[in-house]
């Protein structure tokens, strides 16, 4: 790799001034004069020196950055936290950067590895899975972290999530109030909590509701293609065998189910109705507008920020917990 | 902020080795006998030591990240170019970070600082504007620079492109051809410079055709809100003032006007057609599904990455530009 091209003792020498004073122009400005702030500023500007900030994070220990974990930012629900993060951030004068885990607990430490050795001054993670220990070692030693879609069992994190719970119970209620009686749940790999716990919602109504048959499929992902692959399945199936309504791993997947169940010649909602979660934005602007669980996104980032800012201006203050309730929006699809 | 529990010394004592030992264990292992690598990494996760990896940069210039500045991360059109950059950057064994400058040359500007005093391996950009300065002196410097949907004029960057005046000649004959006279061209602000490129390809073909009138509207950005105002003040107008078809600005603005034109009681195709560009994941699965310029993000996205680890295996290696070709995908909105 090529070196950088200016060092702090060129600057100096160019400056005509003592390489402890260059340091001074970046760490501490306000012990050298305006003249002399020039003539230093003179002398880095013609060299294209780039203060290295490493180093002076090791005195300092403030980048003003908050790192971002999240499962995968491509998906529309991850981008708008993102977004929501990035406005409260900004206006307190931290930059935002993301890193997409795509469920890989690898890829997620590597991530917090990163942004713990870079100093940034907070973390804001949607973890890949239950294992929380490494996040809590890394606020122990000093990096705020706040958890979202998550919580933390021990309370040893701060965390903004959603009762899942109840989004599954709300989901399924209203396709059994509506008169279907064959449902098909789509849950995604078993690891995934969140969905984890809307099955468990989902059971609940279903046992609770008179000649009701659940059934679960799972798969690896839980987005547009996958959602294509289910909904051409269904379309395969003798109308006997068919669910009569679909309550997808999220919006993404419900989408993709929705196009497929369509070209495979079923009509939605009259043949199979299709509930999403979450409430991205496509959601109700689908070839089917989408019945669908909302989380509010916008709201639970800008929660999440807030008490990241929060930690990081008050360290050691306690843990809190942020529960969003899921919000049922009926659209077409499931109506 | 606190400082962190463990130094190299302390890890030194534990382990009863020197500092240069512990020093060695993490920037040249194979210095290290086996067991001694275990003797010091048992002393390392004993104390919960954190390497300091910007101290670890100074000596190495190497720190396994690609930072990725983009316009804004929530439009799918740049998320699946993070994904894409991400693919091949991984199976290269680097991680990838992402920053959003939300078109604020100020917020690029930050993001850019911030990697090159991390010494990221390198970066691809998305740049907010023409003012490619900044850019050029950092690759100058020795941070590889790619640039993504936009060239470099000097030359002095790699980039990947789309002909864009070729997709705004491709959208507009589209329109001219099934019969559209009355054409509103939806913009974005001025100093977009690939809309501009469009606007410039559309102007040529409205020209060379026979009676057809060509309107362009301004707007702060190009997203489903702006788009259900565009939207909603077309449905306004009387039938002899409203466009027979509009060009819009990319697919979530089309989105969002179509929306808006069938909430207006207008039909799409018949009384307004709709055009998009981009063709995001969404495009083919809305209300009406939509006609649009396609950019093969994904194929941008790996070509750029590539470029990218060129630059950082061979550094001084000479400016490429890979220009992709735009492609018409005619749907329902504009058949």
């Amino acid at each position: 790799m090529p070196e950088p091209t200016a060092t702090i003792h060129d600057v100096a020498r160019h400056a005509g001034v003592s390489a402890a004073t260059v340091s001074n122009f970046f760490n501490w400005p306000d012990k050298l004069s305006d003249r002399m702030k020039e003539r230093v500023g003179a002398a880095v500007d013609a060299l294209g020196f780039v203060p290295n900030m490493p180093a002076r994070q090791l005195r300092r220990q403030h980048s003003g950055i908050v790192g971002l974990s999240v499962v995968n930012a491509s998906n529309p629900f991850f981008a708008g936290l993102a977004t929501a993060v990035e406005q409260v951030a900004e206006d307190a004068g931290l930059s935002v950067v993301v890193g997409s885990s795509h469920e890989s607990p690898v890829q997620q430490e590597k991530f917090l590895t990163l942004f713990e050795q870079l100093r940034f001054d907070g973390v804001v993670v949607t973890p890949t899975d239950d294992e929380l220990e490494p996040l809590r070692r890394r606020r122990d030693r000093g990096t705020p972290v706040v958890l979202v879609d998550h919580e933390d069992p021990d309370g040893r994190l701060s965390s903004v999530s959603l009762d899942h719970r109840e989004g599954g119970r709300l989901g399924a209620r209203h396709l059994v109030d509506s008169g279907r009686r064959r449902l098909l749940f789509a849950a995604g790999h078993e690891g995934v909590r969140q969905v984890a716990r809307r099955l468990e919602g989902c059971r609940e109504v279903v046992a609770a509701a008179e000649g009701v048959h659940l059934e679960v499929v799972r798969s690896e992902d839980l987005d547009l293609t996958v959602g294509e692959e289910t909904g051409t399945w269904i379309a395969s199936l003798d109308a006997d065998e068919r669910p009569d309504a679909v309550f997808a791993g999220n919006d993404l997947h419900a989408i993709g189910l929705v196009g497929a169940l369509l070209a495979g010649g079923l009509r939605v909602p009259e043949d199979v109705a299709v509930l999403g979660y979450d409430d991205i934005p496509f959601a109700a602007r689908a070839s089917v507008p989408l019945t669908t669980v909302r989380q509010p996104i916008a709201e639970m980032g800008r929660a999440a920020a807030r008490l990241l800012l929060d930690e990081i201006r008050t360290p050691g203050s306690a843990p809190r917990d942020v529960v969003f309730p899921p919000e049922l929006v009926v659209r077409a699809s499931a109506p």
